[in-house]
């Protein structure tokens, strides 16, 4: 018997998600799909052969609903998980946990107090490469950790008006990389510092956001790890990471679009990296709901709410520093 | 409303695609399947949720079936082709189109003469990389074609028991190769010299097969090709490709099992090749059947029963003359 | 005639520099070595058949003296320069130009009084690859540069007796890849930010030196350049570089010790990288003499007395910056 | 003492010799320059301050002369190897040893009488990635040899002058490859089969030369070696070698001007290949020098005259191969 499942968002995500229980995850079933926009969660119910609402709580209301996938608005996360843990539902939830730290702090201490799963979609952490940097570093066969490298550059800038919504860079981009930091080193941030500017982005300018930024975080450990973010990126969506240790270095590369090369009189040719994220990562969110079923039926939750809140949590830092030009030691952010 | 498809032969690779028509092309649908070990069929039928048959004549004979998918043993191929093609079926055949050229001369001749599709299984023109490098060079991009080096190597020896039954290097592995040097020049091949031998398998050396070839074949345009194919490969399942030209040269290269490489005191080190080659081209089965459903609605069937004649034909060739010792032309396999 | 050169410092970099003026650049020839060991100063002076001198003024004094190579401890290179240009002489200094801001300053300003050649020992600057990437950055390929990421680590920590000597991480690392900031951007920095730990080496820890940085710096036009230095690297010495802008991005890549792979059933492995930075860079010492003679006969000088004091001033920033855990601004350097 | 040298021929490759003796191998020093052009031999005389020689008897005769460097027409080869011998002077000489295979003989059996070192400049040994895969293959890293693939390609033809006088392809280009065959898998060649076309110029068309081939030879233990050769390249100098074993395979790929690679919309590119065999090979010269004097010392003759005579035997059976279009063994030319 399958999981359940009640989608709420019926956009880009939420039909991924639906997408790949259709297809690809037999345990996980959809029963229903919620979202503001009426039309939209029709069709996508529709697609599914499944109940639409329009209220998010009706279907968490249902009794036929095992668990819950967050694909709304990141600023409704928090609330929603909240409720969701009340009415005893299992939770997968889209990144970042929360906007604000409070709102993560609920968030957490709801599904612990009600002992329900709660899973952020931190889909990276299931790339096979960075899975195998990370199996690599925690079997030894780099040392002890000592410098970290991620560079996550997108192609592109998000449109103007998706711009005006999301909560900026380092949330929405750097948390990923900050996540990563912590997934493969195995440590906690204490601190971040930034530095960032508008330089490939004139809607970014405009809006005061910053597209280009580098992130140092340092570690409890003392490891040293630098992101590099832009938004902006011609040859394609550019996803690196690389663990220097005492003993070696482990390194992910690239995903390719092919594995040709043409040499001419001008040299060797190779095609550009993919360039949409959800290509890109397209395995990566057919395994984190194989883990959400895993965790359904008992195993560890591999990116739980905690997870979520360290990444939100080292992100904000980043964006403090940014804008204040300092170092920013994460338990400030604690202390107000 | 999808194709309705009957398969024939419920064994490792028509389950394979059995598993792609449910899940992945929506335009295919199977009605029913054949195969002599009754247990087989039906089990396989019951997962897709139709009927099974014990004689694959019964499946051909049937009115719901638009196309059947001969999965069987190549030697009843030729039989089949022909079968399906007097009942007005479309074929979508395994490779090779037939274990001799007269049957394969009369399995092309009953498609065309019926005008029913006919489609033979070389996959490996569906690789996203080997495509690429025929668009390459179809395109122009390294001028006239003078040299082609083919690498297609197994991890292991087929099993003693799969070795007694199956047609030889020649026709099983190199017969694939043949035919993408067909694919990626566009020219016929006239001429083939192979030199060959048991190097790394005992079975093979006990049974009388070599193991180990190195296949030179020449196109009318004069274009020399280079097969080197092995049964075993510690590293993996190797295959690569290259089309050197007198304007530059096109490479394909291996795809990886992940993107990582770990670095220590003694150098660096990535992961081995996938082992298992329906994981190695699972794309490429998927995207055949793909161009299959195409060519049901009136597109160019892209690997045409000519292709498959051809390519047997090569490897009849390259057989006889690893056997004699000498150059063979392919003409004087229709002289006889 | 070749140009006559007085070499002060008989140490390992002043012997390196000798045999490629005697093998190598015939445009130069050594006339006199001078050092306060008199014993290395003779071996090294009789090897090239000239004079040996205990005291650096004599050799200065000469009249048969056009150019002087400064390869004396750091500490000396400032009064070193400005004796020189009081006496007419062309000096090719190694880095850095001076352990402080001031004698950098003395240093640039008796050069440019004189109106005598001073170059800097950044050696790098004259790397096949990386000449390549200013090249390309230079010629507009990759737009206007937002990100540059540099990665230079060292095989293994200096032995100790080196280390109580030497200026440190900043000074002695850091400031190399500083200075290939500006040669790739070619853009002056202006802040810095840096952060650092004793993570690799007993003896750096116990000297309270820093053995591992990550350092950040922005330049004039807002580029954004992460430094990641470490002074442990089991695989060899790392030495990478990349300049990512609005148009694409532009890479060098490690120098090989040879092009192998060998794969078995655990993968593909490649030899770890040349381990000593004078055989990494031993075309770069030659081709900066070359470069050097150039100047003497009127060209441009390729790394000025101006950029060994930019170099010197963004490392001290760097250590300033790690010291007091904040952002550190250039000119605060010049303000006190 | 160095080792005194008679260099016979003032061309191309005697300069580069001359030159490596006068910088880069010290045990080695030139006393005398022979050529039938009168004027080269007196310049590179002068350069080297040496006495020059219209007939290089002269030179052989000299008692201040303990070896001879062959750098002559390849028809000479055979008659001053002889002549030397006699004269008990030690022999390098420039491959191929002769131009037949009488020659040939007579060369190895007068060295071998007279006791004298014969090296012939299969120069391509001392690569650092060739000798590594050897290394690798003789160390048993890839088990039993089975396959070998090398890949020769030079950027353009000859220029029709050259073209006209040098013993063609076979002799010229595969040799070296058939050569490398033989160091890495430690196996004599026991037949050749060649298949081959004039493709990429017409000027080899218009002389009745191949330009283009495909060798394939089969060692006394049966390992297959497939050879690619082609007189166009567009992209460089291109140089590959591969090992193929039971337990593994080992490659060496091309060297490369610089190890840069920009991205842009159209994806990765890399400059092409070294254009020039001199500048590729460059060390390699150096280092059978040193090997040669290596030789005079006592040592091992890295590539004696018996290595040069098999590489030639299998390439006068490649090159009776392609002529008649047929299988040829190498112990038909002792027959006849």
């Amino acid at each position: 018997m399958p999981h359940r499942v009640g989608i709420v968002g019926a956009g880009r995500i939420g039909r991924l998600h639906a997408a790949n229980i259709g297809r690809r995850v037999d345990r996980l079933r959809a029963v229903g799909v919620a979202d503001p926009d009426a039309a939209s969660a029709a069709v996508l119910a529709a697609e599914l052969d499944c109940r639409a609402h329009e209220d998010w709580r009706e279907l968490v209301a249902r009794d036929d609903v095992d668990a819950v996938l967050l694909c709304s608005p990141s600023g409704e996360h928090a609330a929603q998980i909240a409720a969701c843990a009340e009415a005893g539902k299992h939770v997968f939830c889209e990144k970042p946990i929360a906007d604000e730290l409070a709102g993560a702090d609920r968030a957490v201490e709801a599904a612990e107090s009600a002992g329900t799963v709660l899973q952020i979609g931190y889909n990276r952490r299931f790339d096979r490469s960075f899975a195998a940097v990370r199996e690599a570093v925690a079997g030894g066969r780099v040392g002890a950790p000592v410098l970290v490298r991620v560079t996550s550059r997108d192609p592109e800038p998000a449109p103007r008006e998706v711009m005006e919504r999301i909560p900026g860079l380092f949330v929405d981009t750097t948390s990923h990389d900050l996540d990563m930091v912590r997934f493969v080193t195995g440590q906690e941030i204490v601190e971040v510092t930034a530095r960032a500017g508008s330089l490939v982005s004139d809607d970014a300018r405009e809006l005061g956001l910053v597209d280009t930024a580098l992130t140092t975080a340092v570690t409890e450990a003392g490891t040293l790890a630098a992101i590099d973010n832009c938004w902006r990126s011609a040859y394609g969506y550019d996803q690196r990471l690389e663990v220097h240790g005492t003993e070696g270095t482990a390194l992910a590369g690239n995903e390719l679009l092919d594995t040709t090369r043409v040499a001419d009189g001008a040299g060797f040719h190779a095609p550009p990296l993919p360039h949409f994220f959800l290509d890109r990562y397209a395995e990566t969110y057919v395994d984190e709901l194989e883990a959400f079923a895993d965790a359904l039926e008992g195993a560890r939750v591999p990116v739980s709410g905690r997870d979520g809140r360290a990444a939100l949590a080292a992100a904000l830092a980043a964006q403090r520093s940014s804008l204040e030009g300092r170092v920013v030691r994460l338990d400030e952010l604690v202390r107000g």
